[in-house]
């Protein structure tokens, strides 16, 4: 008797569980009707008015002039007169300056840390303040319709868990880092070493990922992290084959400070390299700036994705990236709103600002042509989206992150290009109707 | 007994003449209670926390600590923990351009013009076009907290006239100008000579002038104004003693045209000294982006009102504007949105896009120092107010030209300072909750 009730049980348990996973599953399952656009190569923009996209167990199967037959069935969102493209991806964001943003931009880099960014990060001690902070974060990234980020919190691992589990709630897509400082950083904001191990280990091993949402190594940069924590975590991140982002050549002060720090080695980048930081697994490397024809090679050959944060760049008067380079060589370049450093979570400005900052470089260098609006739209989905696998295309198996956008009745006229244009260059976070990710609607 | 009628009927209409006057004087006369910043000079940011604002008769009285007894009877508005802060100046902006914000960015001048700028401004010939649009521009302009703008319409008298209407309706005050083109120009917007004085001198006679909204000529520039009309303008100017406003030094291949239609005047500025539209009378030269030191010099010598367009001088890749050099040769700099270059009317998007290009100048030339917050913010108050007077300042005298601007409640807390610094970088026109122009509310 009691064997048959638990087989019994275990039985409706596995049912309850098909039931559950199908149900979730046809959540996920859907066809929408609106004007597309997407990037499926830098600089191509495909475009397709009153077409349909077909998405299954939260993976896009396809776009459409014409309905298929096969997907006749499914629930379809009526979104015509609107846009349909790809969720944004932002590839350099911290959540913990999120209060400091637009402050203090006329200070230099050293006085605005000092100011604003470490007295700030130090609030973050406290669970309750990132609680509150995170939560407002979470839903300003989603309001902005940036589907996936790649985002920093501060040393303090208990919140930066409470950042990972604020953006799962929200559905977020993200790539979540507890910073590490050992050294050169205010005694309230550095960790003993052993400590920042410790905490980095226990926080990759926390209770609070999801599929969408995974942890990354986040040293803060070279030179506030020991010799001896850059290699554990070098050791850690191929051990584990976790992700790593940080900081690389963002200004020339910078730079000079890190050759004097790690005299033996050639080079910024290979200072990254020499402790397995360096692309041995995926790599962010926010603003790559000033970095001359042989790094950039050395970067493409291993594989590491170079952050373009226009908007940072200016504020802090850091320099202009020469993105054309980047992509000429190959790389697999991404953007980033380096909020507070960037003054913008809404990544149309990013786009546009990483438009402009190229056209800055072309006055200069002829030769460098400016970004298209198609090849900025790019980095900011399938670009910095690959980072997360499939992500940011609608092409057959992508991930179905999209966003619905509604065009001002005056422009209503006006072709799908022209009105992906007005979007971007004139739009607003409130112009963005719904938000999917993964297939799952955003709330 | 009819002659009795008669006087009584006057002295009636007198005394109600009187009474409405009165009334609207009255309706201009309060106290308002909040946290002040304005800046009285270039760099110099006055906060007044709590502070109250007097205004009688549309103008300043003064800010206060405490509200002097005097006042004690004004209508008292509290806007406590909202800033209060002059309206912003947009100093160059094409209002038959506002449907084409954002489109062909990534066109080159040439092309940009023939697609999209021509066309656009050709549909003004029909003056129900420009009712619908022109309201829409009014409006925008006016919740973007635009109070005061030297502004475009095209060459379309009645159109012009009817943009005039729509901003005087919005209670905005403004320069508006119907522009000029007699060659070098597309067929359907080039006029003849003839005409187009003619159509000026009936422009600025039109029964649409009011307090606030004024006529400027506005010959769109060198190249497409033949040299007759430049000086019938020129005397026209001189004549009436109306202001000009037009375009200098933009771009490179612009200045060497200018040389070959002017091959016997000196350079492009002298071109407008030549016929008397540089600096005879008030001027507006939007962009003067490739200028020397002589040149500067002499426009200031001119009094010439240099207008810096940021954004529009990044789209277009027309070039980095040396604002610190004019600053420190005493001109007196405006700021202008340049929409549809441009692609935003929030000037708060300008200021911070001033102040990053002029950082993007400081990267190559150290010495031209970037603007600071409270510099950029004073050339788009009080540097582009003083076109209109006493305009863009809180002193005694000053039009009460103000904006009502709320914080989020997370920033409730910190200083007037920071949140003033948190508004123009990250604020929208929704934070605006209030606008008055000349101390009358803006609807």
């Amino acid at each position: 008797m009691k064997r048959y009730f638990r087989s019994s049980c275990l039985v409706f348990l596995l049912c309850w569980l098909v039931l559950v996973s199908a149900a979730a599953a046809a959540e996920r399952d859907f066809v929408v009707q609106g004007d597309i656009v997407y990037t499926p190569a830098c600089g191509e923009a495909k475009i397709l008015p009153q077409g349909y996209l077909v998405v299954k167990e939260g993976k896009v199967q396809g776009t459409y002039a014409e309905l298929p037959a096969a997907y006749a069935d499914l629930k379809k969102q009526d979104c015509r007169g609107q846009l349909i493209m790809p969720g944004f991806c932002d590839l350099h964001v911290h959540a913990a300056q999120y209060r400091q943003i637009g402050l203090g931009m006329d200070e230099s880099l050293l006085t605005w840390l000092e100011k604003y960014t470490f007295p700030e990060e130090q609030k973050f001690s406290d669970p309750a303040y990132a609680e509150r902070v995170y939560e407002d974060f979470a839903a300003e990234l989603a309001k902005c319709g940036t589907t996936r980020a790649a985002v920093y919190g501060t040393i303090h691992r208990q919140s930066a868990e409470i950042l990972a589990q604020k953006l799962a709630k929200r559905g977020l897509g993200a790539y979540v880092g507890k910073v590490n400082m050992d050294r050169n950083a205010p005694d309230y904001l550095c960790e003993t070493s052993e400590a920042s191990l410790a905490e980095t280990e226990q926080f990759v091993h926390a209770p609070v990922w999801t599929d969408l949402v995974r942890p990354i190594l986040t040293p803060r940069f070279a030179p506030s992290v020991t010799p001896k924590l850059l290699q554990d975590l070098g050791d850690l991140a191929r051990r584990e084959n976790l992700p790593v982002q940080t900081h690389l050549s963002e200004n020339k002060g910078e730079i000079q400070w890190v050759a004097e720090l790690f005299p033996t080695i050639r080079d910024y980048p290979q200072v990254y390299a020499h402790y397995g930081l360096y692309g041995t697994t995926p790599t962010l490397m926010a603003h790559c700036i000033h970095m001359d024809a042989a790094q950039i090679r050395d970067l493409v050959s291993h594989g590491v994705y170079p952050v373009f944060c226009p908007e940072s760049n200016l504020n802090l008067t850091s320099g202009i990236m020469p993105v054309r380079r980047f992509l000429t060589a190959g790389a697999k370049v991404a953007l980033g709103s380096d909020v507070g450093a960037g003054h913008d979570l809404f990544m149309p400005h990013v786009i546009v600002r990483a438009i402009q900052v190229s056209k800055v470089r072309a006055m200069e260098q002829p030769e460098e042509k400016a970004l298209t609006l198609p090849e900025a739209f790019y980095l900011a989905t399938k670009g910095g989206g690959s980072f997360f696998g499939k992500v940011g295309s609608f092409e057959l198996g992508y991930d179905a992150d999209l966003l619905i956008v509604r065009t001002p009745a005056a422009l209503a006229d006006r072709s799908v290009m022209e009105r992906w244009q007005y979007f971007i260059y004139h739009g607003t976070p409130e112009d963005i109707t719904a938000r999917y990710v993964a297939g799952r609607y955003v709330r």
